[in-house]
């Protein structure tokens, strides 16, 4: 009886447990193990032996499950020490997943989740253990290596979308308007603040001025472009990356960092704010509103993209595909590929090493020249990814949904 | 040649423009008027003479707009002096209207604009003016009286339920969760907030506390009852109006209260960075977000409810037979029928007068006892208000809007 395991980490997204409903799915095609568990709350969970059957679980749940956001099988910020630290944790899980006869272990998840991939496998194969460990991605910053793009940012990226051209709309009623700021995730990287680029209104683009990571701010700069374009336009609509720093690298919302996770990242939040107020005191206008759009960005199923539905529920059957031919240490990627100028994708294997604690940057190519605006150009590396609307399920008027970490 | 104006004023919502085009559809039908005007930015558009022809928009791009969010047709918060004080603007309006033979005036607002339109009616009788003024009503805050519920509440209400639910399973995946703080709006009355008691997973209500302006706020209670909800569960959602008040009638947020609007209304923000802020203070966790809806829950068309969009539609068709039939001063309402069990909706007249410059209070009967949620009895008011998805059109994966205020 062999059988196998999966689990998630790290932020949730919209599309994550398409993930898992896609293995299990190809687990009933391939009839490859006997029973697929899940870890609750990821390796922390496992450890804790936190573990559920999934192969009992209808077509009906399921179905709800694929079109349900949020890390439904919970989702842990673990780190496991160094290797060369301690092994102690790393005996104990896979005690724990002899045991049970796990034969592969699946994690969703992003960087972080590559490197907890890499260095169990590194460490089983060691130990000569006849365990595959297989990463699928999943973030809504967009920011691994290799792959085209992650399961998640889509769903994402075409809520921030929508949203622009709803918040616009409502911002531009009045006869004086004003200012407008939304905020968007993106601690390193700008890609979700950067897909902003594809709102727009009769063909023409909505956001005045997106800024991103990759570029260092110039509070001088952006307080003479927001000064124009009001002067010009009576209003300015902003978008901007939580992560933009100054030239010396410095978060600008630096002063608003409250504490770190796990990793050492600093948790940001209250740059929208902080640029709300360098507009007030330089007196361009009295009439500014900031937005954070904050975790609504990354669980907002009900305006998800379908393609990226799809994408992450393929993205798990394919995992299980690589448990199937012995596969073991990598993440399954994703290959954008036109065929008759139609977007479609395919994925092939990546070494979870290889994507682990590394960061795909925007490409600085997109920014234009004065470093406030993403190219037309970029529009369509983002636009394929928002297609399509959910099939969602509703009970009393509402999004059913369901989840299995209680 | 007799024409007719339509305009919109105060605060936009998802559903504002589906009562413009019920009313343009009804004229269609109808033949009543050959021109149907727009005021383009409410009375004050009209003073300035800004104002378009509606009647040669193509069906296509009518439909577009009955499922654009915003006030399409420009919106102000402009309010006419007193008759007594001064009759300037009055017969100003009145000889701009007379110019362009209109016999009719919609508008389409809250208890502010149907102020707008029993003054304008009462002094165009006196002047023996034959001009129907006509309110069409729309607000989320659902507090207009005489009528069961306001078009724009129901989409606003359903953008809640579903922010709650998506952000309850978002905050609750890790071991250790936090609690977490949705702000609504509402000023003075606690309907947006109360709705939540709607969000329900697997048939169990999602929010632990909701707090309403209608009952006072007792801080050490608060505090004592989150510190017990979270000892018990780990994790607590709570969900709060904005115009909370203290025994004193003085609002919670206050500190944070910046201006006033042009009606004198305090605008406020904020009370959920407060209630973190003293959850934080009392030491009950670390781990505590609040996030302030804002505009979205009044433009989210993407999550409407497509029975609000059809309310509002057929408030606007309503509104030009009342002109029809030669009703001045009056404003639609909403009734509430059941037949055979199944929500359906009426129209009736009522005086705009009456409506002016009062409120509708949540029913303080279906807050709890302990005064810190809503009672299980009121849902079957809300839930219907929920129903159905709209058919928004689609342009490069996102929703298609358009609008009629550049």
């Amino acid at each position: 009886m062999a059988n196998c395991i999966i689990a998630q980490s790290g932020g949730p997204t919209s599309v994550i447990n398409s993930s898992v409903v896609g293995l299990i799915k190809a687990n009933k095609d391939f009839k490859l193990y006997d029973t697929v568990y899940a870890g609750v709350n990821g390796v922390e969970g496992i450890l804790n032996k936190n573990i559920i059957n999934l192969s009992n679980v209808s077509d009906e749940d399921l179905n709800t499950f694929k079109y349900t956001p949020s890390s439904g099988l919970g989702s842990c910020r673990y780190k496991l020490k160094p290797l060369e630290e301690s092994t102690e944790e790393y005996d104990k899980l896979l005690d724990i997943l002899k045991e049970l006869n796990i034969e592969a272990f699946f994690y969703v998840g992003g960087n972080d989740s590559m490197d907890t991939i890499a260095k169990l496998s590194k460490y089983s194969k060691e130990n000569n253990l006849d365990i595959k460990f297989i990463g699928i991605p999943k973030t809504i910053d967009n920011d691994l290596m290799y792959t085209d793009h992650t399961p998640g940012f889509g769903s994402a990226a075409k809520f921030i979308n929508t949203t622009i051209l709803e918040t616009y709309l409502d911002s531009s009623v009045y006869i004086n308007n004003g200012i407008f700021i939304l905020e968007t995730m993106g601690r390193d990287t700008g890609w979700l603040a950067a897909s902003a680029c594809a709102a727009k209104l009769n063909g023409e683009s909505v956001v005045d001025f997106i800024y991103v990571p990759e570029v260092a701010f110039n509070k001088i700069k952006f307080i003479e472009d927001v000064r124009e374009r009001f002067k010009r336009n009576n209003k300015v609509y902003i978008v901007v990356s939580e992560g933009i720093r100054d030239s010396s690298g410095r978060f600008v919302s630096e002063f608003d960092c409250v504490s770190q996770d796990n990793f050492g990242h600093a948790q940001l939040g209250g740059v929208s704010n902080y640029l709300r107020q360098i507009i007030l005191d330089s007196g361009i206008s009295t009439r500014v509103k900031a937005l954070e759009l904050g975790i609504l960005q990354r669980c907002a199923m009900h305006c998800a993209s379908d393609i990226d539905i799809e994408e992450a529920y393929n993205a798990g059957y394919e995992a299980l595909k690589y448990a199937k031919d012995g596969k073991n240490g990598y993440m399954v990627a994703i290959k954008r590929v036109y065929k008759d100028s139609k977007y479609t994708t395919e994925f092939f294997e990546i070494e979870a090493s290889k994507v682990a604690n590394n960061v795909k940057y925007l490409p600085t190519e997109w920014v234009n020249e004065e470093g406030n605006n993403i190219k037309e150009e970029a529009i369509s590396y983002f636009n394929p990814l928002l297609n399509g609307n959910p099939s969602l399920c509703f009970e009393d008027n509402l999004p059913k949904y369901n989840v299995f970490n209680n």
